[in-house]
């Protein structure tokens, strides 16, 4: 028992998503795994907590597998904050959050429920990392990705992450054989262009939907994005430290004491 | 008309916030004020967006002064996207978000509602800055802010700020004359230390309350913490580009594709 890691798993999918249920089966083959993951989907739910509300969190047995459970009321970033802190009692070796239905590539990390999940465990020390296909579809087929999740998973229990840096994995939605390897790459400089939905209730009253495209306009073959469209796995090293210390030097020259 | 910019105020303590009341204030003296708030308090919202439920957004008069506003039941970062890509008709000059009732220094500025509205507006090519006061009173006093607020906005008014980068401005809880004045920062390596507070419902279930303390043991000068408690209003420049560069090299050297 005490040789085999123990291994956090969450997502914004909710608890039955069969990205979670393809990332447990995956796990259940490297360490002891213990499962907190929202009651619902919770997608786009980006560092969210819960600080007005109750969360509740009970243990629940979804299918056949080694993995203890639970189920919580709670945003990603409260099902990790919950696990370290008040349900496990030892610090887990690794976090692991998805498998997403649907990318979390270039400034979706931003927004992405389960990129947030990893974040917080980054924050609490933990080495984490958010998998992720491109495939919003409930009935992806996950399969592929198999092989890379357990290689990579079995890296960084091997070699840990620089401090500081959680791993934002993306897949191609590609069959096996035509998923080229993997890439080291930075988040593109891409963004979401909206266009809301405006319609009317059945009081007459106006309401949206969210809707957009995304749009990239960065060209750079070091980028997620590029990655992914030319069948590479995309891995971009994630920071929490939001400073942007190239900027300090430039404020500074801007005056902003003066009188 | 046309030489007075566009503002765009937000926050996340929700339209009737005495910190949102005071922001408005100022910026009615800068410029055109056009407002899309949350309808109700949304603290510890982070960068969540609304892609599976329907946004309200009504227009409201809250008071007299010259503004125009709109109220949302959508997340700060709805608000911001509403308003750039539905309601206004021109790109505003800047977003300004908050006054903010609490802190968000250091590890703070990823749980915000009022940073990542700051930061979705950074990422639609709009200045942006986000300010916070050290008192999480609703009754909290906003006046010492105010000089400040309005220096800091013209300023960016006047530069802009690098691209890719927007402001988090935090205000220690002190009168006027007793303020040093601003320093560029760094974010704190700081985090919450959680601890859950589990109760059991009228109905036997059991479910928790998220609290904690916040923990510094960053003890560089550079920082938004130390500024803070040393008199001075901390500015920190935040980026959305969460890539850490500076781990690209070394996860090259681990081998991700090897067999």
């Amino acid at each position: 028992m005490k040789d085999r890691p123990l291994i956090l798993v969450t997502n914004d999918d909710g608890i039955t998503a069969p990205g979670l249920r393809a990332l447990i089966e995956v796990m259940n083959e490297l360490g002891d795994v213990f499962v907190v993951a929202p009651d619902s989907p919770q997608s786009g739910t980006g560092h969210a907590i819960t600080s007005n509300a109750t969360i509740y969190c009970t243990a629940i047995t979804i299918d056949e597998g080694d993995q203890i459970e639970y189920s919580s009321s709670g945003t990603p970033v409260d099902c990790v904050k919950l696990a370290v802190n008040e349900i496990l009692n030892r610090k887990p070796d690794i976090c692991v959050s998805g498998i997403n239905h649907g990318s979390n590539s270039s400034i979706n990390v931003i927004y992405s429920g389960t990129m947030s999940a990893a974040v917080e465990a980054g924050i609490e020390g933990i080495p984490a990392i958010g998998f992720s296909l491109l495939d919003y579809d409930w009935e992806a087929n996950f399969e592929a990705t198999k092989k890379y999740v357990k290689k990579i998973t079995q890296k960084v229990l091997d070699h840990g992450l620089p401090e500081g840096v959680v791993l934002n994995v993306n897949f191609p939605k590609l069959k096996e054989k035509d998923i080229k390897g993997i890439r080291i790459c930075r988040q593109a400089k891409a963004y979401w262009e909206e266009d809301f939905d405006k319609r009317t209730n059945p009081n007459g009253k106006q309401y949206y939907w969210l809707s957009g495209k995304f749009v990239n306009k960065d060209k750079g073959q070091d980028t997620d994005e590029w990655a992914l469209a030319n069948g590479y796995v995309s891995l971009v090293p994630v920071m929490f430290d939001l400073t942007a210390h190239h900027a300090i030097q430039k404020l500074n020259s801007l005056g902003f004491n003066e009188k």
